[in-house]
């Protein structure tokens, strides 16, 4: 089983070895008693330093996993007996570990992803809380609208989306978010990177340039690079992202793709003159501004700013939103506001990309808009999560004190923390999603690759005070084995 | 309202007159008795030919709209006062030439558009029977799944597509297609053109070229050009894609999309002898096959041969199924069955681009397929097609047999008709869709574009003897609108 370990992919080698045991002990492939080659010995076989091994072994003996006996060596513990074998739903234990096995290699074979695949992880990011989601309610209009259901809802669905959820929604960007808009202006996709297909094939070609804010959401990074944008990074400060540096690096830039509201994965808010400045850019070398207001909903200190959109004289900005935040990911909903010239263009790409979305679940989700769920929803979810956000910072004030220092905005779905005793995110991130839980490193979200000592914890999902401490603690457990490992090193 | 032809749109302008006319006679700007502008004026004023304007003020006579006095000039006919102003839901009259309006003006304003945009018009190509899917029981399953729903199927959902869903499938695709594969092969994604999207990201970049059914599905053709594939047109002959003509005009392009258990448009079946040029071909280049097939079920005169990809010893056919035939379009589900080597490859490649479909839609197509529902379901189509066919084939003889010949397939969703009293396909389909008929001409699905005879006819929801007869009855006044129209030019 040694033999498996793989230079290309960027888990260090030590945290590999440390798995490939963990599983051999799961598996039974390892057995209490047995002992484990010396450390010089797997060294020269797998050609590794021997601090890698040592490194891999003290993260073993210091789980009780292993055990050394001086000269002996090195065994397997005879404490591994009393492991669950069994599964149990709480999230604890090797099921945690097997569940973040399936996160972290989600190429595995299947069955191992379905088991588990769909379940949110402690801290993690960008899911909204699914305990909290009324989801008899939604369950309840769904029966509904499917038994009074005709043939609308079974034939091909408009492209620009069902016109009553955009009514509805123009109604909620005015609003909510001091967006003026038509239904008209309004395009429903398959999610956020649909939303993104249909703005990039209707306004850019491949090799086009745009500004992405450093640090910035990933996942909407490698979908724009996968269909052939460029993406110069353009460092985010305390006031969002610097324009004036965007300016000088790529003054004709196609676009900029921003999240002015809590900015990805910072918080930070894009201060309103930096919006001025970003909107005069754009006015003047008639580039478009992409302003995904993925989570504006979720502020805590006063209200949020207004949308970047409201502001948008000249028509230089498309607006993006979900509903995958305010309601839940797998509606796979979101949309886009264009300006009104643009709407006979936008439609035309919207039908030869087959652009339509399932027309019962847009018919929920407007019937869940038009009886006055949702924005009652909202409001309560803004309430958990303030709750929510408080009780993490406290648990990490109590069990974390000497490790994180908490770097606070006024609003998101998650908070970010610096790591002050040392150890680097990345290290610390991997070690904690091998443990299920799915702590983030700021280093994925960079497109210049640097190593950084900030972690992203999502709150959204953690129920109560005590799970914020259980929480904390086991983060405070993984902070000190890593940090008697860097000793070894 | 006359000056506002339009010469760039490809429907000729005496269609256009026609149309403003109509349409100002259903809006009430002209009135019964109101006269008309003489031919030759409207023509210098348009500045076309006095014969155009001739074309379309017959048109409106021959349908009793307008009334000639001699030298009186063209009067607006008394009789419109017994047009009905409120829109029964009846397919016939104004009701059915303003959703036909909306259909071939998608761009018009959304309102229009969503009144009707999701009603299927009769001879609409590709929809399966609506009146006869099982949505009641649809219904209760769903409305099961969404009582006892669990976290699962809120938050995001797996990439590949829901395990059990599958599982279903690989199942299925044995019994019905002879395709063996294991779940890990197949991937859900949200319609077909997304599965094309998965298959290009996946395999090909901009530029690379491949060949195309000429005629073809002109809705993926549209959308492989929208995302910067080249397509090199292979005509098709009564055993299918002419292999050896694409070896000749491009033998080392990258893939090749075909449908050959019935090709779209023609219905025709892919020979043997053909299918195992292709795959030689395919080997031999390292080239990939794209099999879609999309309505492989509905064959009525013994069974259909089984898929390509049964045949591909060395898994060179990506595989593309759909629901949207046998079950739905509204459901935006489809599928692809990839090589198992390159199940890692997609599998990355949907995670990048988000290939993830609503996980309550296919837990309900899920259960649907394991309780047994779905074969029944297709048994019954296949039935029903068969009867509705026959229907539609004999209107036609007693209706049109002066007008249309049937080139006769065995399987199939709709039926190719060629026209023999010399009328072109472009104007028959133009005239018919204006009025309602969403009959389409062969011109549009071809690359190089021509003049064709052909029109395809969708039968799959033409209820019954009377309903085709009445359809039939239709398309020969229109038929003789155009006769007469043809002698004045």
């Amino acid at each position: 089983m040694f033999l498996k370990i793989d230079t290309n992919i960027n888990t260090p080698i030590y945290l590999q070895i440390y798995q490939r045991i963990h599983e051999g002990i799961k598996s039974g492939q390892l057995k209490a008693g047995q002992r484990l080659p010396a450390v010089r010995v797997l060294a020269s076989e797998l050609n590794v330093a021997r601090g890698t091994i040592e490194l891999a072994y003290q993260l073993l003996v210091s789980e009780g996993l292993l055990e050394t006996k001086g000269a002996k060596g090195t065994f397997i513990s005879q404490t591994i007996k009393n492991l669950p074998t069994n599964r149990s739903k709480e999230p604890e234990g090797l099921y945690l570990e097997q569940k973040a096995f399936n996160q972290t290699a989600p190429t595995n074979n299947c069955s191992k992803q379905n088991t588990n695949g769909y379940t949110v992880l402690p801290f993690q990011l960008g899911t909204p809380a699914l305990d909290a989601f009324p989801h008899k309610l939604w369950a309840r209009i769904s029966a509904r609208i499917l038994r009074d259901s005709h043939f609308d809802l079974l034939s091909y669905p408009d492209a620009q989306g069902l016109r009553q959820l955009r009514e509805g929604l123009a109604r909620y960007l005015m609003i909510s978010r001091g967006i003026h808009c038509s239904p008209e202006q309004i395009f429903i996709s398959f999610g956020h990177r649909a939303s993104l297909q249909l703005i990039a094939q209707s306004l850019f070609t491949a090799g086009d340039i745009g500004w992405f804010e450093e640090p910035g959401y990933h996942i909407a990074r490698d979908f724009l690079q996968q269909i052939g944008l460029k993406l110069i990074p353009i460092s985010v400060d305390g006031q969002g992202i610097n324009v004036k540096q965007g300016v000088e690096a790529a003054p004709a830039a196609k676009f900029a793709l921003v999240t002015p509201t809590h900015q990805s994965p910072t918080n930070v808010t894009l201060t309103l003159e930096r919006r001025l400045a970003l909107l005069e850019w754009a006015n003047q070398q008639g580039s478009w501004i992409i302003e995904d207001d993925y989570d504006g909903e979720f502020h805590y200190q006063g209200r949020p700013l207004p949308a970047l959109k409201s502001l948008d004289s000249e028509e230089r900005v498309i607006y993006c939103g979900t509903f995958s935040k305010v309601l839940y990911p797998a509606l796979r909903l979101s949309y886009i506001v264009v300006p009104p010239t643009y709407h006979d263009h936008f439609n035309s790409t919207a039908m030869i990309m087959g652009n339509q979305c399932p027309s019962w679940q847009q018919e929920i989700t407007s019937t869940f808009i038009q009886e006055g769920h949702f924005s009652r929803h909202l409001r309560k979810m803004r309430e958990l999560y303030r709750q929510r956000r408080s009780f993490l910072i406290e648990a990490i004030k109590i069990k974390l004190s000497d490790v994180f220092e908490v770097e606070l905005q006024a609003g998101g779905m998650h908070i970010v923390v610096k790591i002050i005793n040392g150890i680097p995110a990345i290290q610390f991130s991997q070690l904690a999603i091998y443990h299920g839980l799915k702590v983030e490193a700021l280093d994925d979200w960079l497109i210049n690759k640097k190593e950084s000592d900030c972690l992203l914890l999502g709150f959204t999902n953690i129920k109560d005070k005590q799970e914020s401490l259980m929480l904390c603690h086991k983060l405070n457990e993984i902070s000190h084995n890593l940090l008697s490992c860097e000793e070894l090193k």
